[in-house]
C-alpha cells in the first residue's frame, strides 16, 4: 500500500520558514550536477561544494543545477541565501508533502509537482516531489532521488538536438517539466494493462482477489489524480501569467504541456469511471454465481424431500397398515415417486431453472 | 474491447516536435487527393508526389488536400515546411491520442477532432483522428484511413449544390466538420438500438451476459464521451475566436455544428443515464428471483422436514410403543400431517408467499 | 416505452439547410390558421393556401400564422423564402430532434421548445417540437400536430381578455410559451401522482412490478428533464438578450415564465431524488424479507433436523441395541426431543429471530 | 407523507396576472393587522376592511400591515390596487408552490420565503408561503396561516427592544426575514434529534421501520432543500442589489441572516450525508445478519445431515446386512458419529464460523 | 458520537446582537492573558480585570489579548464596547456554532475558524471555535478552552525567534490562524492511521464492528470537511481582500496558509474517496463470505440428500419387496451411493465450487 500521508506533524508549530525536510531520506548522498550552456558552449561538472554553483548566478549563459536528496538542510539554505529566495519558498522544496504549485516571485519562479514513477518490482506507483526554481538566466531543480527521467533532456543539452541550445532558461524549465508530464503517460499504460488484465480475470474467473486488485487500482488513481490534477492550474498560471521570464516564444510549448496534462487528467477519469464499472460487474458476478448456486441446492432438495417423506411413510412399524401387505405397493409408490420427480424437473424447466 | 491506451511510451523523452508516428498503421499507403476550387472552376487530382501540392498554397483559389494514412512521416515533414506548419503541429498531427482541440497560429488554424463510426462487424466503435488544417484559401485534412464520411462534401463540391463553392475556405472546413459531426448521429443511433434491445433483453430475459452487454455500452459510452466532449470547446473557440481566417457569414454554421455537437453530448449523457438505470433494474431483479428461489426452499422443507421427522418417529423399533399396536393410529398419523400441510399452506398464504 | 432516438441518420452527409422531415408524419394534413389583430380589430382565417399568409409580413397589425404538422417540406420553404428565415432555421423546423435553444437573427428570433403532454391512454409522456420565430409584427408557430394548448391564447385574443390585444408581437411569442411551459405543471403532476402511487405500493406490497415502475419513472424523469433543461438558458437569451424585437415591458413577463421554468426544473431534480430513494427503499424491503425467508428455513430446519436424526438412530435395526428393549426408553425420548425443542425456540428468541 | 406537489392546474392555460389561490385554504378567516410606528410613538390596530390600510401607504412612518390567509382573493386584489402592485406580483403572492424569489420593481421589492415549521403532533415539517412587500415606508407581509413567529418582532416593536424602532422600512423587513431563518434552525435541531435516535435504533436494533424512518427522513430534507437553497440567491440580490429601498446601514443585517442561510444549507447538506450514510450501514448490517443466519443453518445441517444418513443405512431392511449381527456395531457407530461431530465443530471453527 | 447539533434554539426570536452563548461552557472560568510586544520590548501579564485590557487599544506596540471561555458574556460585552465592536460581531463570537468566517468591518477585521483537535483518550475530534480580532495594532483571540495550540506563538514571541516581533498586528494574526492550520494535520494523520489500521482489518478479519469503524470515519470527515472548507474561502478573502489592515509583505504568508488549507481539503476529500471505497470492499467480501458458506451448505445437502433417499427406500417394511432378500442388493446399494457421491465431487470440481 502507498504511504499516503507522511509525518509532518513534527514540524507543526515551527515559525513559517524553519527549514526542516519532510520526507523520507530517499538517496544517501547529496548530488549536485551543473550544465552551464548556450548556443556556442557547453560546459558540465559536479561541483565538490556547493559554494561552486554560486558563480553561476550572475553568468550570462544559462545554467542548470541539480540536485538529488533533499536531507542536507543546509545545503539547501546556502542556495537559498545565494539565489535570494524566500525562506518560504525553502520550506516548501523541502517539504514532500506538498501538492503541484506555481509560486511566482517576480525574479524568479518556483514550480512544485510531481514525479511519479511505477516500480515494477513491487508493482506500485512511487511518487517523488521534483521543485523546479526558475530565474532569468538559470534552473535550479531539486528531486528527492537521483531518476533518469531528466537524463533525456541532459543528452539533448550534450548533442545540441532540437532547439534546446538556441532558447533560454525558460525553454529549459519548459523541457524538464514536459519531461516529467511525458513520464506520466508511460505510468498511465501501465494502469490501463493492470484494468486489461483485470477485466480479463473479472470475465472469466473473479474471485476475492479481484476486488482486491480493484479496489487498489482505485487508490492508485485516486492518488494519481491528487498528484496531477493541481499541475493543470499550476502551467495555467505559467502560460498565462505575466511573468517577464516566460518569453512569447515559449509559450505554445507551455500549451503543449497543458494539453498533456489535460489528456492525462482526462485519461485519469476515464479509468475511474472504467474501474468503477468493474466492481458493479464484479458484484452481480457474485449475486448471479449465488443464485446458480441456491437454484442447485432448493432443486435437490425440492426433488428429494418429499420422496425422503414418502420411504418414511413406509418405514414405519404400525401393526395397521393395509399398504405393507398388498402385493403392488411397492411398485406403485416407485411409479409415484417417479412422476414425482418428472413433475418436478418439468416445473424448473419451465421456471427456466434448468 | 477497444484498445483505449495506444502505445506512446517510446515517444516520451524526445525532444518536442520530433515527428513520430503514434498509432496502428492502418492503412497500406498514403493516399493524397487534391480538390481546386472557386465558383466557376473545378480540379480534381491525385498528385504522383507531395512537392504538386504547393503551388495550391498561394493560389487564390480554394484548395482542398485531404491525406489518408499517417505512416508516412517525411510527407507530412515536406507539407508542414511547404505550408510553414509549427512542428508542435506536424507532432500533433501524427500522434493520434491527442483530445479534439483546436490552435489557433494566425496564419491557419489546426482543428484536431475523432472520427467515429460503428463497426457492424465486429459489433464495435472505431476511433480514429482527423486533423484539419485551415489557411486563408486552403484546407488540408489528415485522416488514417481512408474512409467516406468526406465523400458526400466531395460530392457536394463536384456537383456545385449548395452554396459550398461560392464560399470560402471557412466553409470547407465547416463542412468537413460538419460531416464527422453528423456522424455522430448515425453512431449514436446505433448504440440507441443497442440499448433498446438491451432493454427488451432485461425485461424478459435476464441472464449474466446481459450484465456485460451493459457493462460494454457503458465503457463505449465512456468513449465516446471522451472523444466529443472537448470538440464542444473547441468549436466554441472556433466560433467566438477572432481568428480572420473566419468570415462572419461562416459563423452561424459554425453555431449550428455547435449546437449539433451540444445535442450528442446530450444524448451521451442522456445514455448513460439510461445505462446505469439498467444495471439498477438487472441487480433488484436478481434479487427478486433469489427471493423466488428461496422462498420455494422454504415452503418445500417447512411443510416436509416435520413430516419425515414424524414417519420417523413410528419408525423406531423401541418394544414399548404403544401406538404401534392401536388400530386407529395409522389413520391418525395421516389426519395430523394432513392439517399439519394444511396450516402451512394457509401460512404461506398469509405470508403472500405463495 | 418512449421511443428516445428518431432516426436522422437518412439527413446525414447533406448540404445544411437541405430540408428533410426529421419525425413521424404525425398529423395526416397540415393545417394553417391565421389571426390578426390589433387592440380595434381581429381578423382569424384559415387560408387556402400558404400564399395568403404572406400579406400578413409587412402589415402593421399583429399576426399570428399557426400551422400543425411538419411533412410537407414545400409549404416550410414557401413561408421560408416569403419572411426571409435562414435555411439553417427551416432546417431546424422540420427536424424535430433538436433540443430547445433560442437563435437571434436581428430581423427575427427563432424559438424552438418542446411541448410536452401525458397521455392517459398509454400512460407516456408525448414529446412534440414546436418552434415559434418572432419578427416585428408577427409569430409563426409550428407544431407537430394539431394541439390544444395553444386554444386558451385564441380565446384571450378573441375575447380581448388580459391585456394580450393591446400589446405587441413580443408579448403573443411570450403567452405561446407560457401556455407551453403551464402545460409542463400538468405534467408534473401526473408524474407527482404516479410517484404517490408508486410510494404506497412500496410500503404496502412492493414486487418486480415495483421495479419496472420506478424504473420508467426514472427514464420519464431523463426525458423530461432532456426536454425543459435547456430551455432555461434559451428564455434567459430572450429576456437578457438585446434584441429590439422585445419591448422593455414584456421583460417582466418573460422573468415570470423564466421563474416557472426553474420551478419545472426543481421539481423535476426532486422528483428524481425521491425516485433514487425508492429503489433504495425497495432493495433494502427485497433483503428485508430474504431474512425473514431465511430465518424461517432456518428455524424450521434447526429444530426439526436434529430430532429426526434421533428418530433415525432408534429405526436402526442393530440386534444388539439395549435401549430398544428398556420399557421407558420411549417416553423418554420425547422427553428428550420436547426438551431439545424448548431450547432451540429460547435460543432463537434470545436472537430475536421470533 | 408530505403532499409535494399541489393542485396547479386549474390555473394552466389563464392569462397571466389572473388571480387565483392556488393551496389548500389553511385558516377559516383572513386576519389583517397593520402595525404603525416610528421612534416616539406605535399605533397597533387590526382593521374591519381592507380600506382602512390604504392611508398608510404615504404616512412617513413605519407601517406593517400583515394579512394571514389568501384564500380571499378580492382583498388580495384590493391591496394590490391601492399599493400599485404588479399583477405579476399578486399572482405569485396568491400561488402558494412558488419558489424562494426576490423581484425588485423599484418601487417596491417583492421577496417570496417559506416559513418551516415541525409540526411535533404528526412528526412532520409544515412547510408555509410567507410573501414580504418592501415600500419605502412600509411592509405588507402575507401568510397563509396565522403564525407565532412573527410575534417576537411584534413584541420588540411593541416594547422598543433592540433598536428596531430606530430603523426603517428595511429593517423591519430584514427583521421579520430573520425570524423566519432563526425558524429553521430549530426545524434542524427536530431533525438532528431524529437523526440522532435513528442512529441509535441503527446500532442497537435496525428493523424494517429504520429503513422507513431513513427514508422519509431524506425526503424531508429533499423538501427542506429546495425551500431554503434558492433563498440563498435572493438575499445575496437584496444585499448586493442595488435597490434604493436598502439603506447602507441595514447591509450588514443582511449579510448576517446571509451567513444563516448558508449554514442552514450546510447543516442541510451535512445531514444529507449522514443520512446516506446511514442506509449503507442498515444495509450491511442486514447482509451480516443473513450471514449469521445462513452460517446456522449450515453448521446444522451439515452436522446432522450426515449423521441421519449413516441412522439410515442401519435403518434399511436387507437381509443380509452383517453388522446388524455384530455385537459391536451399534456403540461404534456412536463412535464413529460423535467423531464426525467432533470433526465438523473443529473445521468450523477453523474457518471462524464459531 | 459527535454531537453535531448544539441547542440553539433557545436563541431564535431574539432581536440580532443579542448576547447568548450557544454551545457548552466547557472552561470553569475565564482566563485572559495579554502580550504587549514590539521589536525591543515585551510585556506579558494576566490582568485582574477586562478594564486593564481597554490601555492597549491605542498603544503603538502590538497588542495580543488572549480570552479562554466564552460563558462570561458581560466581559465580551465590556471588550466590544471598548474597542468597538459591532453587535453582531459580539453576537458570532458567542455563537460557537458559526462555520468559518471573514468580516471585514474596516476598523477592523473578525475571521472566525475552528480548532480541531483529536481526543485519544476518547478517539473523537474536539471542535472548538477560534475567533480572531485584528485591528490596526492588537490581536484578540477567543477561544473556548484553554488550550496549547497558541503556546508555540506565544513560546516564538517570547523568545522573539523568527521575524514575528518585527512585524505588525497582521502577521501576529497569521501566525495564529497558521498554528490553528497546522494542527489540521496531525488530526489528519490521526485519521491517516485509522484509515490504515481499518484497512488492515478490512483484509485480515472485517466483522461488523468493520462498518461502524467506517461509518463513524466517514462521519468524522463529514465534520472535519465543513469546519475546514469555508476557511479557504475566508483565507482568500484575507488575502485578496483590499483591508489597509493587511500589509503587503504580509500577503505571501497568507498565501502560503491558503496553499495549507488547500491542501487540508484535498487531503479530506481524498481520505473520503478511500473511506467510500472501503465500504465497497467490506460488502463485496460479505458477499463473498455468504457465496462460501451456502457452498458449504449446498454441497454437503447435495451429496446427502439423494443418498439419505436411498437408504429410506430400503427402510420400507413393504412385504413385496425383492430387492430386500438378495443377497448382494446390500453391497450393490453401498456401489451406487459411492458414485453418486464421486460423480457428485466430480461435477462441483468442474463447476469450481471446490
Amino acid at each position: 500500500m502507498v504511504r499516503f500521508m507522511k509525518k509532518i506533524s513534527n514540524k507543526s508549530g515551527l515559525p513559517p520558514g524553519t527549514l526542516v525536510h519532510v520526507g523520507e531520506k530517499k538517496s544517501e548522498q547529496v548530488r549536485i550536477r551543473v550544465l552551464d550552456y548556450d548556443e556556442g558552449h557547453l560546459e558540465e561538472r559536479d561541483p565538490a561544494g556547493i559554494d561552486e554553483c554560486f558563480v553561476y548566478k550572475d553568468k550570462p549563459t544559462v545554467s542548470w543545477i541539480n540536485m538529488d536528496g533533499l536531507h542536507q538542510v543546509d545545503l539547501i539554505e546556502n542556495i537559498g541565501k545565494c539565489f535570494d529566495l524566500h525562506p518560504l519558498i525553502l520550506e516548501d522544496i523541502l517539504n514532500t508533502t506538498q501538492r503541484p504549485k506555481l509560486q511566482d516571485l517576480e525574479d524568479y519562479i518556483c514550480l512544485i509537482l510531481k514525479m511519479i514513477t511505477y516500480d515494477e518490482t513491487i508493482n506500485q506507483l512511487h511518487i517523488e516531489q521534483v521543485t523546479l526554481i526558475l530565474g532569468s538566466n538559470f534552473v535550479i531543480s531539486f528531486q528527492e532521488t537521483e531518476g533518469d527521467v531528466f537524463d533525456t533532456v541532459r543528452d539533448r543539452l550534450r548533442k545540441g538536438k532540437g532547439k534546446i541550445r538556441k532558447m533560454g532558461a525558460d525553454y529549459l524549465a519548459y523541457a524538464l517539466l514536459d519531461a516529467v508530464v511525458d513520464n506520466y503517460f508511460i505510468v498511465l499504460e501501465k494502469i490501463g494493462e493492470e484494468i486489461e488484465s483485470l477485466e480479463d480475470e473479472l470475465l472469466e474467473n473473479p474471485g476475492p482477489e479481484t476486488v482486491n486488485g480493484i479496489h487498489s487500482l482505485k487508490r492508485e488513481l485516486i492518488f494519481l489524480r491528487k498528484s496531477v490534477w493541481p499541475l493543470r492550474e499550476a502551467i495555467v498560471g505559467l502560460e498565462k501569467g505575466e511573468s517577464s521570464l516566460i518569453q512569447d516564444k515559449t509559450a505554445i510549448y507551455l500549451r503543449d504541456v497543458y494539453d498533456h496534462t489535460i489528456q492525462v487528467i482526462d485519461t485519469i477519469e476515464t479509468y475511474r469511471d472504467m474501474v468503477s464499472g468493474m466492481l458493479d460487474v464484479y458484484l452481480s458476478s457474485l449475486s448471479n454465481k449465488m443464485n446458480e448456486v441456491m437454484k442447485m441446492l432448493t432443486i435437490i432438495a425440492t426433488i428429494f424431500i418429499p420422496l425422503t417423506f414418502l420411504a418414511g411413510i413406509y418405514g414405519m412399524n404400525f401393526e395397521n397398515m393395509p399398504e405393507i401387505g398388498w402385493p403392488w405397493s411397492y411398485p406403485m409408490l416407485w411409479a409415484v415417486m417417479i412422476s414425482v420427480v418428472l413433475f418436478m424437473l418439468s416445473y424448473f424447466r419451465k421456471k427456466k431453472w434448468l
